[in-house]
């Protein structure tokens, strides 16, 4: 283990000064630094998996190994900070959170989701309202004096915020996606971040023009809430033809790749169009894609190959025979996402991880304010756990709790405004980056209680 | 079929008034268009796949496809030119090719590679030699009279290219990657991106400096020449113990993908510093890694498992059991790259479809010159295959005609070095585009005759 942890330095220290010297390559290609970073990046997120032997999910290794080489300027080796600003790495960074929350959906359902339905709202609607009333009418005016009232309406609406990916990682990493509490927070981080939309367009219309129209309010929600219905209605609709269509063209697994990955880009556009995060759209682009609308891809022969060669070999455990057969007999489309997955998703966290700038929490003042305001973001949104029905109220307020960029978005909006000045505005950057790192161990040591002794 | 075909502009016509929108979007997160373009590209390349019911290789319909999209502009219809210059897209179809060259490494192991090695150097060498004498002493003089000799010297350089991506993909379609044919053209390709930085350095110092001294040539060649013996090296050195170190932190498909694709990064990025392309780098990286430094990721109770399973139901054919475990019971590491490909590699095609602009094909004198060019170029290459021993003198011939990009960066280089004027410049990308298109046909109706009737 020793060798190894020298091994990865030492593979930096060769790789480092190449990369500085880029600039200099002459010849007929040159070499892209986003190569490399992506290779740091990658193996930098494995080795980071030694974290499961602590018992924690491997996302909190991903985003600690993330600050890591994001702060190594702070001692004053500043060779990451280009990869910080690479323009690729961050758009291979969201497509790593789109395929990410694709494959949940993948994984997920309509119908076990809908089961869940009202709790999700319900859970929502509190881990809105709280958080921003405690934001605005509490927090903002005690721990933050002398802002503006605009101020601390952005104070709240970054408290409202879920970052559903962090949430999402841990409960895959321990295998409880399917628990109601995971479908909870599921349905209700996509709730939250319609609502976050229309907090951001209200917040934004106040700040900008001093009032706001209920027509305007009115449009935005039927937009969002118009974008989802149709999404589904749509997905289902189309899924079932496309499949029949393409398949005629072709058969195999590249094609059933083509057409789920195509379709989660196209869901996720289409809702950054809107104004959603794009990964709303890329789990309803899982939600409505179902195994069955792939099976005209299966290549028949190997099938039958393998369904032949078995039938000879005797039919002792005809179940079991089956299951292996659908198991090993072709990839399914979850199979196919993965390796992309393995890609790109660990660039999503060791990124997140990066942005978050160390040098926020050096200024006493600022930590203890902003540890303040941690303290009750977080109180905010565990009592929506409290809206979850008989499902884990723990389980569920914790996975609301995490802020992510989605917070960092509020924060930067109100900065551009000027109603958020530069202190302020970094102890939302510390409110947003020990919520994202403080879920992942809490939650999954939850989880693991949870299992032990079910409620 | 004729639904098809309507299907796709409809869902296009639809989808690119809201790409073209998308400034104005607003909200929290906005779109971003590159998700549109990826999903458009690859449902195009895998509607081009028609083609190969023309029975061509599925890499024309890809190029075709791209040269469409890549010129509706001419039919007033301009939506696809912001995808031309997307960076990202750009960073994604170097990826691509990076990603196809892995493949064909792993696919291709050193042993074979050795046994074509001496007439693979042959070939490249006739391959280069009998371009550039042409295109510097005849053709150039000839076809394009009023050039320096510098000019010149630029047109014969941009014929020596060999663009590898295009062959290997025309083989790998068609199966016919283990043919001492494809051998040969993928060892020839290597060289002669070797020997085509080394003409660049070489053309570059006369026409800047007027002249160029024996040491700095062999500084050269001695960099592109230990990059290919260390890597090699190096690579299967470090393999297996990187397999074995990491093995150690985890098993599983997620360490395998990683471990691969980090190397294909880590070589193609060392190749790019020196100056040879990136996918020299990835074909190298996929040469030394073997299926068995892998042995240790695969998760032995799945194995073991299987195997109880299939020795319940009976040991009929256990020979045929055997390569049913091999092929089902883990994923191999070619599987894992796959999904990678056939996300990345269309775009590639699409591409490089979409940079052709056939503007170039409407000004009658520029292209008859461009023709009578192309005649030269390609029989310069062709001759190449007389040097290829028993193997099908034809297919290792028209293996090496496409110049593809590599042959942009010559007349690029030449352009700005103020030897090649817009014009002659003109004619060079009509040879490159002309080349790119006629091979995959050609070179597929060849190895259909050649499997046919063996030589």
């Amino acid at each position: 283990m020793i060798r190894l942890l020298l091994f990865l330095p030492a593979a930096l220290a060769l790789a480092i000064p190449l990369a500085a010297q880029e600039g200099h390559a002459s010849g007929t290609h040159g070499g892209s630094a986003t190569l490399l970073w992506i290779a740091v990046v990658l193996v930098a997120a494995k080795v980071s998996g030694l974290v499961e032997r602590l018992g924690q999910p491997a996302v909190l290794g991903e985003l600690v190994v993330g600050v890591v080489l994001g702060n190594l300027a702070l001692a004053g080796l500043d060779v990451f900070e280009p990869a910080k600003a690479d323009p690729i790495l961050r758009f291979l960074a969201e497509l790593g959170v789109i395929i990410l929350l694709f494959q949940i959906g993948l994984e997920s359902n309509l119908a076990q989701l809908r089961k869940v339905g009202v709790r999700a709202l319900a859970v929502a609607i509190v881990g809105v309202v709280c958080p921003f009333a405690l934001g605005t009418w509490v927090v903002g005016p005690y721990l933050l004096p002398g802002l503006s009232f605009n101020g601390y309406l952005f104070v709240g609406a970054a408290l409202t915020a879920t970052s559903v990916g962090i949430t999402a990682r841990v409960f895959r990493d321990l295998g409880t996606l399917h628990t109601p509490e995971a479908q909870i927070v599921l349905g209700a981080a996509v709730i939250d971040d319609v609502m976050g939309l229309i907090i951001l367009a209200v917040v934004s219309a106040i700040v900008t023009a001093g009032t706001v129209t209920m027509g305007a309010v009115g449009l935005i929600v039927l937009k969002a809430v118009g974008f989802l219905v149709l999404a589904v209605a749509v997905g289902q609709l189309l899924a079932p033809r496309m499949g029949q269509l393409l398949s005629r063209l072709h058969t195999g697994t590249g094609m059933k790749f083509t057409l789920a990955i195509s379709f989660a880009l196209l869901f996720s556009y289409a809702a950054g169009l809107i104004g959603l995060a794009p990964i709303v759209g890329a789990f309803a682009a899982g939600l409505v894609l179902d195994p069955v609308h792939f099976h005209n891809f299966d290549e028949p022969g190997m099938v039958r190959d393998l369904r032949a060669e078995l039938a000879r070999a005797g039919t002792a455990s005809s179940i079991q025979m089956d299951d292996l057969l659908r198991r090993h007999s072709h990839r399914h489309v979850e199979d196919l996402v993965e390796p992309l997955g393995f890609f790109l998703v660990p660039i999503f966290f060791v990124l997140t991880g990066m942005s978050v700038s160390l040098e926020a929490l050096f200024d006493l003042p600022v930590l203890l304010v902003a540890l303040g305001i941690t303290a009750i973001g977080v109180a905010g949104k565990v009592v929506s756990g409290l809206a979850a029905g008989s499902a884990n109220r723990w389980v569920v307020g914790w996975g609301m709790v995490p802020r992510g960029e989605v917070g960092l978005i509020f924060a930067t909006m109100g900065k551009q405004l000027g109603v958020l000045p530069e202190e302020e505005f970094a102890v939302i950057v510390i409110v947003v980056i020990l919520t994202t790192l403080m879920t992942p161990p809490i939650l999954s040591s939850l989880l693991r209680r949870n299992s032990a002794a079910p409620a």
